[in-house]
């Protein structure tokens, strides 16, 4: 069903909302644009073209002028949605700005069409509870900008069809998307709770004293955040012990065990946790492999510190 | 005094140490290199020569032969140590381990000497007590590989000598070091307690079965790794809300805090300490400059998205 999506309402044209647009509009779809506010078709209009014209200069895009073509203001909602295989909904995060627009989506979607909701961390069951269409109500929740950053949480409510789950999957991986799931709803879904998990942390360090916010900034955009631009935190650790993320666990989970206690949280590090977190990173990659992926790993970190390196310094190279 | 550093005792060359002698003979230091186990030596200068070699083709440092010269292996840790104007300590992440060898470097360090330990969580009051020479005693905290990856945390215990800290991140700076400051010892330093807080709240929802941990490892390598590969939380948030970090704080302080709560964690998103992050932004980047910045923001996620697509997909571009 999702393969036959030709034209996709966006509903909602803020900086998420135009986002969308371009990546809609850049794989190929028709696109239909629709804000409560008139002037915001007009805004979303002149940041796609700008966007666009600095994405073709990059080779993020080729001509931009059939892509803009692509993409139709409407006056009216229903003009938007009534002709859309999918929508992606894109308003003010509020439970009652969505619980309002999601109805008057619900009163002319069509039979066959998808709802994804850009929520950033309020779970579907909040405002799709009583549309008859909700069954085919998911959140979709880009990180902004989404024509950039490729990744897009895939959020499930109760009564969604979970037969929806891998179609939709396939349409958001044909636009470019890198799509998640998370299983079931939970406030902040995963990927604001992991960013939370890390700014709470920062803010608990600078209020206390222990060092400057420019210095934390540093030990993330200069340290921790150089692996994680191509690693997530399980691979990371995978590679950082000799025999794996097992390995790695016994000599480390003390460690963060005692710092999530010193914050109050109770530590997921049980035998049984980092059992199924082996069994499935060894699924992905063999034990005889690990030295193979740290080799890659090495690669990686020596291409970005070339690459820091001619960015502060282009001319010198350190004797 | 620590512009006159010439020569540099890394004492334990495993992973770590044998990082640090690339960083400190590839900008011009002597370097003597001692470990307890004798292979140890040898198996450091194998794996110098090869980083080298590698650093070489990517344009990191110049030719290796003069590097390699500058460093010495010896037999016994006082003509090590002995000779040097800083140690590195690098032994194993035990207060056993690092007590006993600080007591020997104690017995034979000069006078002028500065002690940097690599210890990655061990506050350096745990082992460096009874030390003479415990006013010149630091943590030097590298991110692994340190010749990769440059930022370093200096941590001085309670009777560490205040008016050395200067002049150590003068020192770390030369040799191409990013040190910052943790302003009395807490367990974990900075910048495992913001990799911990992840890496807990990773495990805690893939031990809840919210999210795969291939799922949430994307989430971070295809997501939140991007914009961290360049800026720390503190300015991804200033850039986040049209009137920067209390604007921000204003709007999402409320989600934090739940987020916070439901772990267990007592959020600080406190009037004063939100007025206090502000401050520091503010000092740092005026109101008026927060335009530009978000331009150069948009700018390296552009540049980062080009960098993706022909790294995924070097001779396409979709039309």
């Amino acid at each position: 069903m999702t393969t036959d999506i030709d034209t996709v309402a966006i509903v909602g044209c803020g900086l998420i909302g135009s986002g969308w647009a371009i990546v809609y509009a850049n794989a190929g779809l028709a696109v239909r644009l629709y804000d409560a506010d008139p002037q915001g078709v007009v805004r979303a209009r002149d940041m796609i073209a700008h966007e666009l014209a600095e994405m073709a200069k990059l080779g993020l895009c080729g001509d931009p002028e059939p892509v803009v073509a692509r993409i139709t203001g409407c006056d009216d909602l229903s003009e938007a949605v009534g002709m859309a295989d999918y929508v992606q909904e894109s308003v003010r995060e509020t439970v009652e700005a969505k619980t309002k627009v999601c109805a008057e989506i619900d009163a002319c979607l069509p039979d066959h069409a998808i709802l994804g909701s850009s929520s950033s961390g309020i779970p579907a069951s909040d405002f799709t509870r009583d549309m008859k269409s909700r069954t085919r109500c998911f959140i979709v929740h880009p990180v902004n900008p989404p024509h950039l950053i490729p990744l897009v949480e895939i959020v499930p409510a109760p009564w969604s069809d979970p037969a929806l789950i891998a179609p939709l999957r396939t349409f958001l991986e044909r636009v470019g998307q890198t799509p998640i799931l998370v299983e079931r709803e939970i406030e902040g879904f995963v990927l604001n709770r992991l960013q939370g998990a890390l700014l709470n942390e920062a803010f608990a360090l600078f209020d206390e004293g222990y060092a400057s916010a420019a210095d934390i900034d540093l030990a993330v955009s200069h340290g921790l955040g150089t692996r994680w631009s191509f690693m997530g935190p399980f691979e990371t650790i995978d590679l950082n012990a000799p025999q794996g993320i097992a390995d790695y666990a016994a000599r480390l989970a003390p460690l963060y065990t005692a710092l999530a206690a010193s914050r109050g949280m109770t530590a997921h590090w049980s035998d049984d946790a980092v059992g199924r977190a082996t069994a499935e990173r060894r699924a992905a990659l063999s034990l005889d492999d690990l030295g193979r992926r740290s080799a890659w790993r090495n690669a990686r970190l020596m291409d970005l510190a070339a690459r820091r390196r001619r960015e502060s310094d282009p001319d010198s190279v350190r004797g």
